[in-house]
C-alpha cells in the first residue's frame, strides 16, 4: 500500500492505494481515526461488484452500515438525489458527528461530497473511488456538487476529503471505454507535470490496458500526486490549479455542443488536448515533435468518438457561457513544452475562432489530422492559418 | 461609523457600524474591494422599506443592481428559496466573480449566504441585516444554511461574509416585537461575556426600546463584538462557540415543541435563559443574586408568550432529537456566575427532566416564577427539587 499526504485548509488527508484495500477499509479507517458506522452512498452496479468486498470489511470494523444507494450514471447527478441522500441521512438517524463513504465513481462521489458538505453544515466524507477517472481525478481535491439544467457542477462546494482509499483490482470490471476515459486524465497531469510519467505510459500501456495491478497502482499513484500536489499549493482555484483544466476548455465545449451524448468527459478532454497542443502549434509554440509524440500517445488508448458534425456555433457559444473570454482575449491552459503547462489569458479571439472551426472540419476526418505528427503533416492539414501566422515561415 | 474585525479561517472580514450606513453603501463596499454591481437578494417589506436607500447608494458606485426577491418570513426558508435563487442567479448571468448582498433579517441572510456558498462553489457574500437579531447574531460567524421537514438550519454551510454593513436606523420600522427578540440575544450575548453591557442595557433600556441611534449603536457593536470574538477563537463550533448557545438547549425545544409558532426565536431564547438560571440555582449555583437580576433585566423587555400548554413530551422529544444527551448525560450551556458561560457535559438526566417539568408547570403562571427574585422566591416557587438538592439547607 502507497499513502499520499495532502495538505489542505490547514490540515492534511491520506490517499491510500493498494490492491486489496477494498477488503481493509475497515481497518485502514480506524486507523485514520473513525470509530463509528459510516453511511455508504454507492449506486446499485458498484454494490452488486464490489459491495460485499467493502460492507464487510466495514462492518467488521464499525458494526452495522447504512446504506444509501443512487441512481448509476450522470444523469442523476441533480438536486432531487441530493436531497434523497438528505432525507436518507435522516432517516438513518445520522447527525453531525457521523461520517459518510462514497463508493463509486465521479458522480457518486461529486453527489455524496456535496451531501456530506451540507448536511448539518458539513460531515466528513471518505472517498473509495471505483473508476479511474474519479481514482486519480474527481476524489482529489475537494471539488464537489451537482448538475443544473444551466449546466454541470455548477452548484456545489469544496469539501475536502478525510481520506482517500484507492483499489486498483475495482478496475477488473470497469468497461473498456471508462478505462480509457480514466487514462486520458491520467495522460493530462502526465503532459502539464511529468514527462517520467509520461514516458511509463508510452512503454506501458499493454499492461494499463489490460489492467495489471502494477501498472495501474503505478500510474493511479503518480497521477494522483500530481493532482494533490497542485490542489495543495492552490485549494480554491485561484490560478496554479487552472492548469489541471489542461484539455478542458475545448473539451467541455465539445461536451456540451454535443449535449453530453458522445463523448465521455475523459474523451472529449482527450479531443481538447489535441486541439490545445495543434493550437499551440498554430501560436507558433516550437516544439512540434513533442506535441505529435502526445497526441500519438492519445492515439494509442483507444479510437475517439469522432468530432464529425458538431455545430461550430454551438461549441462557441458553450465556451462563451463558460466564460473563457475575459477583457476581449480568449483564456486557456497550453502545453509550451510537455510537463510544463501554462495557463494562458492573452489568446486572439479570432485566431483562435479561425483555429476552432478548421479543427472542427478536420475533426470529421480524425485520421487525416491526426497523422499529422511532425511540421510537414500539420502544415499540410492546417495550411489557412499557417499561411497566415507570424512562423508561417518555419 | 465603527469598525470590527473578524478574522476566520485565514482570513478577516470587517463588520461596519453606523447610522445612516445603508446610503454610504456603495462607497463603503467599493473601500472593500468590490468592484462590480452585486445581485441583491432580499424580502418585498425589506425593499419597500428601505431598498431605495440601499440600491441607489450600490447603483452609484457599481452600476445596475440585479435583484433577487424571496419571500418574507421563515417558511420560505427552504430547498424551494434556494433553488430559486440559483436560478435567478443563472438568469442575471451571475457567474464565480459575482457577489451578493443579503438585504434584510435572519431568513434573507441565511438563504442568501447558502446560495452563496453554493453557487458555482462559493461567490462572496456581504450581509446588509435589517433586523436586530440579524444585526448582532446571524449575519456574524459564517452559519448558512435552510430549513427542511426534519428541522431547522439542517442544511447549510459555513459560509463567511466578505463584510457586514450594519445600519442601526433600519431598526426603526422593525415591529416592537421583533425588537424585543433581538434584544433577548444581546443580552445572552451580556450574559455570557460581559457585565459591562448587562449594565449598560439595564441603564438604557427605555432609549433602546425607543430605537435611539446612540443606545442601538452602543449595543450592537459590543454584541456583535461578543460574538466575533467567539467565533474568530471557534469557527466550526466545536467547543467554546457552544456558549453562545446559552439559552438554546431549552429555547429550541420550546420553539419545537409548539411548532414554531408561539414564539419568535429571541423570546424561546428568553425562557431558555430564564430556564438555565433556574437549573443552576437547582444545581447549586451561589449566585441566586445575579440570576435574579438578569431574569429581572429579560422581564424588563417586554412580556413573554407563556409557556401554558406546552406538552412536556413534546419538549423532551426535541430535547432528544436535538442530540442534547450523549453517554447518559444531558448537556447544556450554564452560567456559573454573570459573564462567564460554561459548557456543562455532566447534567443527570433525571434531575433536568423533574426540573423541566416543574418550570413548562410553572411557566404557565409566568408572573409567579418571575417574581422569584430572591432566594425567598424561587424557594417557594421551586420547593420539591430545592429540598432534593444538596444545597437546600442555605
Amino acid at each position: 500500500m502507497k499513502t499520499l499526504h495532502v495538505n489542505v485548509d490547514g490540515r492534511g488527508y491520506p490517499i491510500f492505494v493498494g490492491e486489496g484495500l477494498l477488503g481493509r477499509a475497515g481497518t485502514v479507517l480506524s486507523e485514520v481515526g473513525f470509530a463509528s458506522a459510516p453511511v455508504v452512498v454507492s449506486n446499485p452496479t458498484v454494490l452488486r461488484l464490489h459491495g460485499r468486498n467493502l460492507i464487510e470489511s466495514l462492518e467488521s470494523c464499525f458494526g452495522r452500515v447504512n446504506k444509501i444507494v443512487v441512481g448509476d450514471g450522470e444523469r442523476f447527478k441533480t438536486r432531487a438525489t441530493l436531497s434523497s441522500i438528505h432525507d436518507r441521512l435522516f432517516q438513518a438517524r445520522a447527525d453531525r458527528h457521523s461520517w459518510i463513504v462514497a463508493f463509486g465513481g465521479g458522480m457518486v462521489g461529486d453527489t455524496a461530497g456535496f451531501a456530506a458538505a451540507t448536511f448539518m453544515r458539513g460531515i466528513p466524507i471518505v472517498h473509495v473511488p471505483t473508476t479511474l477517472l474519479a481514482q486519480v481525478d474527481s476524489a482529489i481535491g475537494g471539488k464537489v456538487g451537482i448538475n443544473v439544467p444551466q449546466g454541470k457542477n455548477l452548484i456545489g462546494a469544496f469539501h475536502q476529503p478525510h481520506a482517500v482509499l484507492t483499489d486498483p483490482a475495482v478496475l477488473g470490471t470497469l468497461p473498456d471505454r471508462e478505462l480509457a476515459a480514466g487514462l486520458y486524465e491520467v495522460i493530462k497531469c502526465a503532459a502539464i507535470r511529468s514527462v517520467s510519467l509520461l514516458q511509463y505510459i508510452e512503454r506501458h500501456i499493454p499492461e494499463i490496458l489490460a489492467r495489471r495491478a502494477l501498472a495501474l497502482e503505478h500510474i493511479i499513484v503518480a497521477a494522483a500526486r500530481i493532482k494533490a500536489r497542485i490542489v495543495a499549493a492552490d485549494e480554491k482555484e485561484k490560478n496554479l490549479r487552472m492548469v489541471l483544466n489542461f484539455g478542458h476548455t475545448m473539451g467541455h465545449a465539445f461536451e456540451a455542443a454535443t449535449a453530453y451524448r458522445r463523448f465521455k468527459h475523459g474523451e472529449a478532454v482527450a479531443w481538447g488536448m489535441i486541439g490545445a497542443l495543434l493550437l499551440g502549434m498554430e501560436l507558433g509554440f516550437p516544439n512540434r515533435q513533442e506535441y505529435a509524440r502526445l497526441i500519438r500517445l492519445i492515439r494509442r488508448v483507444r479510437p475517439l468518438p469522432s468530432l464529425k458534425n458538431i455545430a461550430f456555433g454551438r461549441v462557441w457559444d458553450a465556451l462563451e457561457r463558460d466564460k473563457k473570454f475575459r477583457a476581449g482575449k480568449f483564456r486557456m491552459v497550453l502545453l509550451p513544452r510537455l510537463g510544463e503547462a501554462e495557463v494562458r489569458a492573452d489568446i486572439d479571439p479570432l485566431r483562435f475562432r479561425r483555429f476552432l472551426k478548421w479543427f472542427l472540419l478536420q475533426g470529421g476526418n480524425a485520421e487525416t489530422l491526426l497523422d499529422a505528427e511532425g511540421q510537414r503533416g500539420i502544415r499540410t492539414a492546417f495550411p489557412s492559418s499557417t499561411r497566415n501566422s507570424p512562423h508561417a515561415g518555419r
